[in-house]
């Protein structure tokens, strides 16, 4: 994609919390490929050579506090906040875990800018999860948040926390809300478990097949990241992140299994607590910024597999 | 007012956050009047005599968290959560303290529940801020939820996590939003500001006047909020807190000032940052327990000014 860029200042470096994790990591490549210093903080121990390769010129293995951010943050202009739970299955499993990665540390990251970094903007790495179960598609960002899961839950509770500080005290942020993310790296979720049961020889699944995603490339979510830190503002845009299309399970899986596999998979009828059925973004908000997907989905599910195979077989 | 018990086990223990505050002391008396073991949790010393004329038979200065939770919750069957940041100035002055009161203390109690007290009921005071400014009064339950400052932004927060809780994890709860509580004891607020103001010949008031508000005495709210420790289910109900009736700052300081200090409000006409102006609670939900309102709005003020003579003159 191209991005009109509204020049974030090259001197200024860039912090992304929770830059070891999956989008974390491909959101600093992107920042670093536009020639950004990127910091990186969050859990996670990665040798230096690692964390280089991902575009980082500095880990910090710490939790994201007011206290770390006062030590590590430097003179960042822009706050990724990539850090945060990141599975309904583990906000269930541990909710107050759940609740302190997602919520608290985005409370402390409003307070840094708001007392020691006012010019600072942040993005706020949302999810569609906050929409809960809709009724019309596709979603806009106006749609009622009514989450169903502790996940969206506490993605909703932090976006509200952003927008009332830019509200209330005039910081610079911007919303995303990621629909379904995948990529080469990504070690959970649907892509990751259907290799592992194809490989396996298990070709049921949970579900009807007909749960529709939007399906969005990590690369082309970075760029949208990067494109939000150029549109930050005390308005506090919040945008969708998709691809505007919407794509069922049983295609992917489909697709994934006969390409790849050389199997077909079946589904077993009942469907999962707490996943809502039907998603595709409106991405108005998005494409306004000058933004657009670059990846086609099944080109992106062919290159997974191929990642997989290389890494797991 | 009469409140038809559906029995809370009177061997239970009601825990009560917050209890050295002006409504957790009300409430904690309310409940011991109805023959409730009635303990305290929260900040502030205070003389065991003097807990003790509130109705607590245990108080512990301590923040509210999962390990003093685990410490002194006991045996309590119901929890009163009264603890949290106590106005919208403090919420605008030290956000992330008023974020820590109002949403962190909320997780501590309903994960504490969770995993060691599953059959215990919460019982959430929130907030008529939780709307924000409304266009249509009486304001319902379902309207939705929009606050315009830190303070109801954490309430809102705190709600929800409630809610989730009890949607996925079973837990009984029950949401009252107070709308303008009041009564002796009260060191803040209009009311408090306006003797003082009065006593000192100053009688020129911020805001036009006209601002409308729900004024609810401290001794109904605590019977509500009685009414939803038995009406707590994973339903999760959420009712508003008032008495159903409009007031304006007008009436009340022309009663004040005339019946009370031989003078007349004068208003400035400027409207305050983050104050909705207008409130009405509709009450359908809280009269549907078989909860009344009791206290009339003049005698309610009379009562509150002759406090103030005797404790502040």
């Amino acid at each position: 994609m191209k991005i009109d860029s509204v020049g974030l200042n090259p001197q200024g470096h860039v912090l992304v919390t929770g830059a070891n994790g999956f989008l974390g990591r491909h959101v600093a490549r992107c920042f670093a490929g536009q020639g950004h210093t990127v910091l990186g903080i969050g859990h996670g121990d990665w040798s230096r050579e690692e964390w280089e390769l991902w575009g980082l010129s500095g880990w910090q293995s710490a939790d994201v506090t007011l206290d770390t951010l006062h030590q590590y943050a430097g003179k960042s202009t822009v706050i990724v906040h990539c850090a945060g739970g990141g599975s309904v299955s583990f906000s269930i499993d541990d909710p107050i875990a759940d609740f302190e990665r997602t919520v608290v540390t985005t409370a402390h990251v409003l307070e840094y800018v708001r007392t020691s970094a006012p010019s600072c903007r942040i993005v706020y790495t949302s999810s569609a999860s906050v929409y809960g179960s809709v009724e019309r598609l596709p979603i806009e960002e106006d749609f009622p948040a009514a989450p169903i899961s502790q996940y969206g839950t506490h993605k909703l509770m932090a976006e509200q926390m952003v927008t009332s500080y830019a509200r209330q005290f005039g910081t610079s942020a911007a919303i995303v809300r990621l629909f379904s993310v995948y990529g080469c790296g990504l070690r959970k979720q649907l892509l990751w478990d259907a290799c592992r049961k194809f490989a396996n020889h298990d070709s049921l699944f949970m579900g009807t097949g007909d749960e529709m995603r939007d399906w969005l490339h990590v690369e082309d979510a970075s760029t949208l990241l990067l494109a939000a830190s150029e549109n930050a503002s005390p308005q506090c845009p919040i945008v969708n992140g998709g691809s505007g299309q919407g794509v069922t399970v049983r295609e992917v899986l489909f697709l994934l299994g006969s390409r790849c596999f050389q199997t077909e998979p079946s589904f077993s009828g009942a469907q999962r607590p707490g996943d809502p059925s039907r998603f595709i973004a409106d991405i108005k908000g998005a494409t306004a910024w000058k933004w657009h997907p670059t990846r086609q989905w099944k080109e992106g599910v062919e290159e997974y597999a191929a990642w997989w195979k290389r890494n797991s077989l």
